[in-house]
């Protein structure tokens, strides 16, 4: 179990980055977690839960981690791996140049691998709900090989260090996008890591990703939002109306609680797959419209049995 | 206790007769459940789990019950409900003709009513997710005061005696609609068994009712259904998309699972509400689709602050 000590620097101390820190750590996967948040009540807030054993800087927390985990909004994801990559080729520049190792995590800093194809053996990953604008800006970075994209898909509808549970990833899916651009060494110890985080994984390219998620998850998010929309626009003139919302419009409408800052730039990086999937929707509620107006009740009945064989794929 | 032992007769023996006659007998309201239930492999499998005490027929039921639950798809309850009010009024006739009551449940009968007002206590009530028609169709019954149009806002995706369970009222809305044309008799007794139900009661009138639950529950159904054929339409190419389906996913397209048998009559019967709502939801949605086409990251942002709001309304 030694082997598995990593030091997990985690940046952005949210609902993933928390949770992820939480379970590494209590799991036996990191000997350390540091962590870096930039809202300092967020920073405060992760510090009194116990969240990392650490809160500091970037710099820091790249130069002593082992393994960095960026978990900030898909937006400033990109910019922020691309930095930790260009770190890396620092690192491996002074590693050549001095044959000594800056200050990092002891365990996975293997003095063999120092003038080898990875220079220090540091590797990072993002937990992005895009895929294919992170993986297409860090293609031919040079230090490409210690990068892994990853989706795990877990969450709830709430964010902040406030947010962060531990158990949150058992038994969920995570995506590895473009696997065979990491290290297989790289590679494996991310498997390993989301292993520890029980999670199963699933292979696949970066645009196949964003296809699939617009349509599991985005347009579930767009609909709940909607949905909220409508509804509160009539609350302005019906003030009880929620005494009346049911489990049914709870479980419907709770994405709607989803965080802005992590949304916006999903279904704006996203742009093509969610706006396809949105007209194709738009299109089947204009076909329930019809049926409806139309009193036709056997349509509705056919479009409903049609809408029932979900039951045959959800768990 | 003893006065609570009434017999409760439940036609149709769903998702929401049998967790009825479950627990008005497990919590002593009824002395004596009787059910009935025309489709033969659901009256068997009633029987078999024990739902009700005794599986009868329609007439029978009515005649032997003090409290009679019409629990079935909204578009037969219509009918039902007005046949229970005609065989009341011919009890009654039978009563005064002969001054002896037919057999019926021994505790709700009152001698000294047998004459009066109410000719022999019986009650029906409906509990139906749509108001307005059924109160309409049932306005100028002779026997209209015997009659209590409820909905009991509980309730599950699945249907079926399968799908009974007890507990399902616990803590849930019961709304009364058009109280007033109960007798205030039959009224406090159905507000007895709903609060034997533990369920909260709210007042309103039949129309306002439909209004409110378009928006807060019809129109969750039907984004739903939107939703899941969207994916559906998809999944004819990609078979593993749902591999991917996350909590998120599951939660906003639970309600697609809904049956058709109980959904096609209320969408029918509150048409223009349900359309209403409809085109606000659309709308709503291309407001959205048109700020992520043009990048619009503030108008987005904007949206998703709004639909927060939700927040701050759901329990």
């Amino acid at each position: 179990m030694s082997e598995l000590h990593f030091t997990v620097g985690v940046i952005g101390l949210g609902l993933i980055g928390g949770s992820m820190a939480l379970d590494l750590k209590r799991r036996g996967f990191a000997g350390k977690t540091l962590g870096v948040e930039k809202d300092q009540v967020a920073a405060e807030a992760a510090r009194t839960i116990g969240l990392v054993d650490e809160v500091t800087d970037f710099e820091d927390c790249v130069r002593r981690s082992d393994i960095i985990v960026v978990a900030v909004p898909v937006g400033t994801a990109v910019t922020m791996v691309t930095k930790v990559l260009d770190m890396f080729g620092d690192f491996s520049t002074s590693l050549e140049m001095t044959g000594k190792a800056p200050e990092m995590g002891s365990l996975s800093f293997r003095p063999s691998e120092a003038r080898g194809e990875i220079s220090n053996g540091k590797i990072v990953i993002d937990v992005c709900s895009t895929k294919e604008q992170i993986c297409n800006a860090t293609k031919y970075h040079p230090m490409r090989k210690q990068f892994v994209s990853t989706h795990p898909m877990a969450g709830t509808e709430y964010s902040g260090p406030w947010a962060a549970q531990p158990g949150l990833f058992d038994g969920r899916a995570c995506i590895f996008a473009n696997a065979e651009e990491s290290s297989p060494k790289a590679l494996k110890t991310i498997e390993k890591m989301y292993d520890v985080l029980n999670m199963r994984p699933i292979y696949m390219e970066a645009a196949q990703h964003d296809v699939h998620t617009a349509y599991v998850s985005h347009i579930s998010h767009v609909t709940s939002f909607a949905l909220a929309l409508t509804v509160l626009d009539k609350e302005k003139d019906e003030k009880h109306i929620f005494d009346l919302a049911s489990g049914g419009f709870s479980s419907t409408v709770r994405l709607a609680k989803s965080n802005a800052d992590m949304w916006v730039p999903i279904l704006s990086q996203n742009h093509d797959n969610v706006l396809h999937v949105m007209d194709t929707y738009i299109e089947k509620m204009q076909e329930f419209r019809a049926a409806i107006a139309d009193y036709d009740e056997d349509r509705i009945r056919e479009l409903i049995a049609e809408a029932n064989r979900i039951k045959k794929i959800l768990r």
